[in-house]
């Protein structure tokens, strides 16, 4: 197995265990900060890897416009690049095409769009999106697919699936396995159990290291993505990672663990990070808030970042108001490392049968927002 | 003595030695980084230490707007506030009521100023700047002065002269003396020598713990500083610390070490570094320029900070081009550890007595920019 998977303890539908990569082990379930642009923003690689972090993400749409893969290949891959020696996961980029990118055109053979940036012409396939992730040096590849739109009937799943499981293979046939290097599928198929099924069964008939389920995380709203986790995972082979792409907050993360999920990746704790926004075990903080002008506790008592460690709300605050870029970078810090400490108890949680209780417990506390305290 | 000075060796008129304060010892020649709004703009304070930062500066007029001076002591002082646990140096505020504040009305009595920020009215007298940096806990104090404009008439020059050494005497009045804790005067006069002289010996006569020179780093440029240096310092007496305010670029400070300097204090490390620009032994860069895209080398040898030790100049290169904040923080990480090398190279240098000799080489490889290599 190029990747290899141990699943060290289950509770109900859950996992705890470990992923074997060329960089590393990645503790599951895992959260993967996101580091569109070869760099998580506002944090340093170093502080990225304090907060627990075992694996990040990177965008293959941004990459292959700016720097270009070609150029990072030239100054010795991304890991190099970027100077973070663990493992690291690529998307294909389709998701970036299709909600970034200007003047689209899909075909059969792929997609040809121009650059948000400076309007110049790219052409992405099944094929150059694996040339792409191989000359980066991903860990983990995924499969170019068309992500749903959602809403979507179930004639435009289908056709969007179709074209997705046609691309899948290419995507395997074009990919160059090596030891500690995995390529994963994702499962289409909107709302639509028969659609989902079929895709799953699509993809394990091709075989895959790893299967994510896409088109979630784009509106549809906690409910209905739940419920289409618990039609979806039983689909999937019970022996390979599953990971939810784009997913999300600590209540959607909790409940999709219980679901059967590993691997999880989102923007939120970052950008919500350079917004002052925090996660806390009471929910989310808007530090900005006037009530916290001269409130001298730490954010979160007990987080073990340097945000709570080392400062009061009030001075957050000030960071804030002032514009202090340390602002954003200690409010990422605390969010990610908020993140990495929700993931070690849900493992802890799950290797001790506890999940159920753990998650009551959280979300029992947990608000959207606290600042109304 | 309340802020013990220890000279341990002298070549020719420079002096390398210690300023033993409340929260620790400054080792001089030092450089003290700016943290205007109780943050080092990108930098966290371990940060801020670990490039060999003994002590900073903080901004009274910028503290006492935003949160205000009443609050951080409420909070438990700067140190605690921010989460710097050296000493700190304070200004006095008069310079940025000066250049940043509207509608000033300076009087006997001091200076009433409308907030650049939201237009509240403020007043400052020496005796209010002294409280501020009271309430502040600075381990230095600065005595309020009028920063004379450049350029001024001797008349001009004279009468805003006297004024800042009535101030000086209200100052030390006002000054609530401690151990470790001390207060600085301001030697004024423009470029006069006779008044400079006045300045010198009024203040010598009320007693600091140590002498500024200030008036200078106004736009006079480098050949006038030196020269304002040259029949200044030989003023001041030889056995406290002296401080040139707002100075400088590395060619600039070495001069005035050369003239007997032993403090200095500037944005440009800082500022330059959220600007893309380096400072390196071969000179300024603009790491925004095209020929550093796929240049592997990192942006100077040697150097022991984080964005040279970790990475590529293509990868600065890529920072600062996708905007990203990674980009200032490592430049300004750079730019203050390239500051804290040079003044242990020039500490070093006086010791051995070979600072003729070390400024000599520096300067024939430093160059205002290498960009055009």
């Amino acid at each position: 197995m190029t990747l290899p998977f141990i699943i060290q303890s289950r509770d109900k539908l859950a996992r705890q265990g470990e992923l074997h990569t060329a960089h590393g082990v990645i503790r599951t379930p895992a959260f993967m900060p996101v580091g569109t642009a070869a760099t998580v923003k506002a944090m340093t690689p170093e502080a990225v890897k304090s907060t627990g972090a075992d694996i990040i993400l990177g965008n293959t749409y941004h990459l292959m416009l700016r720097p270009s893969a070609e150029r990072i290949a030239k100054l010795g891959g991304l890991h190099k690049f970027m100077h973070w020696n663990g493992p690291i996961l690529t998307d294909s980029g389709g998701f970036q095409v299709m909600s970034l990118s200007k003047l689209r055109k899909l075909t059969e053979q792929g997609v040809t769009f121009q650059s948000h940036l400076d309007g110049t012409t790219y052409e992405l396939s099944p094929e150059r999106a694996m040339e792409i992730q191989h000359l980066l040096g991903s860990d983990i590849t995924m499969a170019l697919d068309e992500c749903t739109p959602f809403p979507a009937t179930e004639e435009q799943a289908r056709e969007s699936m179709h074209l997705s499981m046609r691309w899948a293979l290419r995507s395997k046939n074009a990919f160059k396995p090596r030891d500690g290097h995995g390529l994963f599928g994702i499962v289409q198929g909107s709302v639509y159990p028969a659609l989902r099924e079929e895709s799953a069964t699509a993809l394990m008939n091709i075989g895959f290291d790893g299967y994510a389920v896409g088109g979630l995380a784009v509106g549809e709203g906690q409910e209905l993505m739940f419920s289409v986790l618990d039609f979806t995972v039983p689909f999937l082979p019970k022996d390979h990672p599953r990971y939810l792409m784009g997913v999300g907050k600590p209540d959607d993360i909790i409940g999709a663990v219980q679901r059967g999920i590993d691997m999880f990746d989102c923007v939120i704790p970052t950008r919500a990070g350079r917004f002052a926004r925090a996660y806390t075990e009471a929910g989310e903080r808007n530090i900005r808030n006037a009530k916290y002008a001269e409130d001298p506790r730490p954010l979160q008592e007990n987080c073990p970042c340097p945000a709570c460690k080392n400062y009061s709300r009030a001075y957050l605050h000030h960071l804030f108001k002032c514009e202090e870029m340390l602002g954003p970078m200690l409010l990422t810090w605390h969010n990610l490392a908020f993140y990495q400490v929700l993931m070690q108890n849900i493992r802890n949680a799950i290797s001790e049968g506890d999940l159920d209780h753990f998650a009551e417990s959280f979300l029992a506390i947990y608000r959207d927002t606290t600042d109304e305290d």
